[in-house]
């Protein structure tokens, strides 16, 4: 079976793990910034270089292009995005570039026929960690976001996503989008960014969907006062107030579906004085599951929640939340007998993290496969994908378009 | 039996906050700073206008002398500090400024005769709030603090305590300092800062000391990863290690004596992004009591928490601790007296807050005065002790004054 070349993928991931190094073994490459623009002019570079042609959309999408035997036919599109978090990992999103890159080289290289035009992407502004929020381009593309409201999203300099577009030279136009006449799927390939696929020793994910999520804030309002002169019976302190929540939370959400995740990953607590008695608390609960029903329960717990605590009140803000995406069951069936064909394990499984794809998916059949993160480490300088795996997704994602370009309806 | 008079208190303390205030009914008057100096400017004009000899220290604190009938015997002190927290009441050290002020007032202008020198004194830098650490001319004074090391402490302009003492123009001789052979006793009044006498009915609080305490800052690390993509039981979480901590220490120290006090006051959290779970959480604990015992048994509780918590390191830093001060136990009762005398209602309590008086307490005879705080506030614009508490407390110190007067030997 056709397979990619593993030495120059190897060489391609460390190619990449320039732009924007940090000399710490990871990269900071936000979107738009000088390294990320080397990262979309070594993209071009490898895509013109097989004759492809690459254009970009409004929002700086970048779509790298080789036709097929017929023209008529709608594109399938591969691709992730170049951008990352301050101080993150070689492989979270470009690794999802480079497959789109390796595919179309592998095809192009080894003259395989194809009728549909394959097209290799560059989303921009995934991670959000320049111009919140995350997925803005997708989100955009996909009628998720307003544009013009996005275009005013401002970086800790001071500068718009808008100046930052148009000083990029990839401002392109909007008739260049991602649509679904022109295009017939979309497959992202990513890395896990979790433990699941290592521990299990599973070679590949057959990611089914992105999972639903809610998030919360919560607040806890006590009575500040000098930590030397309050007795105990008279205090309201928010901070303990706040843990007896998070307890609360713990008590009863793990009574639910195993798979259920939840997060209180942000504190902040008022004054925040060793020596005073803390009279506001926030923390937030992130929560994620598959199943809405579960979600459904996760909502009531929140809702449940004692309306006082030692003495503080107690009140919950609903930040935001998003249904469960479930991506093309034909696309998850390729993508998991691309896998067995090459004799990989695999496993199917939803992605906790959200992705550009989860968006697509509402515009016309997508999925994602994902390659195993050593330690479940991401957003990280530690960040890492054995290159075996890294080719075996690879692999996947060439044996899946391949498949993918003989099938007329999904 | 004579008494200050009221009108005047009340004068007195309406324009002291002028000095500073913030126009939401309290003050911001930092040490040293321009509003710190017109309140000791009004100090010195008040003092002077009774015939008082105004002196300064090296450190700015200061001395405002009247005569005895015997020179030869030492003096008498009554003080406390004027400068303020950012937005602070107007009640908190100042009260005890004023206090000097109105019995040196009342004293002269009733002509009550007396054998003693007596100085009504301000303190330098009391609150720490822009010059850290809190307590530092006593400190300095009373050898607790290094001079040389003071000086470099530096406010968030950049500017340092010298800088700003010698700007001042109230940087005098270190000849001029409080010390054991020159002064008998010394006594401060102040806002009790807890609810305590208000909530117990009581005008006046003899104080017998200041509680001894222990500070420590927890730190618990554990593994960031991604809120979506990590099943729970891989989950090393510092944020919930944190909150078994807290309550921990909620279960076993509410065991020991109710007049305990504990604070878990500042908390902080890395990386404290909503959709990563907390890798390292800190947080202190504050906690006074007296007895020297029931501190050695939190001491104890402390030390024996679980080395590790949900997967997560626990590791114990001591901050700093002192011990509990006794105050003079003459001075007390010469209080307790000249409080019942004027058939004011008084308790025998420890102050749970530090203060000068704790310090100087080393170094000769010295006692306070506790007037109510309302609601227990303090360290807030909303601050306030009633001005018929402040005249009763007021009363008290110029009684035990005058009682003090008449011994020889404590």
């Amino acid at each position: 079976m056709l397979k990619v070349d593993k030495e120059r993928l190897g060489q391609t991931i460390s190619k990449f793990s320039e732009f924007g190094a940090t000399g710490d073994g990871g990269i900071t490459r936000l979107s738009l910034s000088e390294p990320n623009l080397q990262a979309r002019k070594e993209f071009t570079r490898r895509m013109e270089d097989i004759g492809a042609t690459v254009k970009y959309d409004d929002m700086a999408n970048m779509y790298a292009r080789i036709e097929g035997t017929d023209s008529s036919l709608p594109a399938i599109v591969i691709g992730s995005h170049t951008d990352s978090v301050i101080q993150g990992g070689n492989y979270d999103g470009i690794l999802g570039v480079i497959t789109g890159i390796e595919v179309l080289e592998t095809i192009v290289k080894n003259k395989v026929p194809h009728r549909h035009p394959l097209v290799a992407m560059v989303w921009t502004n995934e991670e959000g960690a320049r111009f919140d929020p995350a997925m803005m381009s997708s989100g955009v593309i996909c009628n998720k976001f307003d544009k013009v409201t996005m275009l005013k999203s401002t970086d800790t300099e001071g500068v718009t996503f808008e100046q930052a577009l148009e000083a990029s030279g990839y401002k392109g136009s909007e008739e260049n989008r991602l649509n679904a006449d022109d295009y017939k799927a979309m497959l992202e390939l990513h890395i896990e960014q979790g433990p699941v696929l290592e521990s299990g020793k599973f070679d590949i994910g057959a990611v089914a969907g992105v999972v639903g999520m809610v998030n919360y804030e919560f607040e806890f309002k006590g009575q500040s006062g000098h930590s030397g002169t309050v007795p105990m019976p008279w205090r309201k302190d928010a901070l303990y107030a706040a843990t007896k929540a998070i307890e609360y939370l713990h008590e009863n959400l793990d009574k639910l579906d195993s798979d259920l995740v939840y997060t209180t990953g942000r504190i902040n607590c008022k004054p925040n004085v060793h020596t005073i008695i803390p009279n506001n608390v926030k923390f937030t609960l992130d929560s994620r599951h598959k199943d809405p029903e579960v979600i459904k329960s996760v909502v009531k717990i929140v809702e449940d929640i004692p309306k006082e605590l030692v003495g503080c009140e107690v009140v919950v803000h609903e930040l935001w939340s998003r249904k469960t995406v479930d991506f093309n069951e034909t696309l998850i069936k390729l993508v998991e007998e691309s896998s067995e064909e090459y004799g990989y394990t695999n496993k199917r499984m939803y992605s906790g993290a959200g992705h550009d794809a989860q968006y697509v998916a509402d515009m016309m059949p997508s999925t994602m496969i994902f390659v195993p993160s050593i330690g479940g480490h991401s957003h990280t300088e530690i960040e890492a994908t054995p290159l075996e795996d890294c080719w075996k997704g690879v692999n996947v994602a060439l044996q899946t378009v391949i498949k993918l370009d003989k099938i007329d309806t999904l």
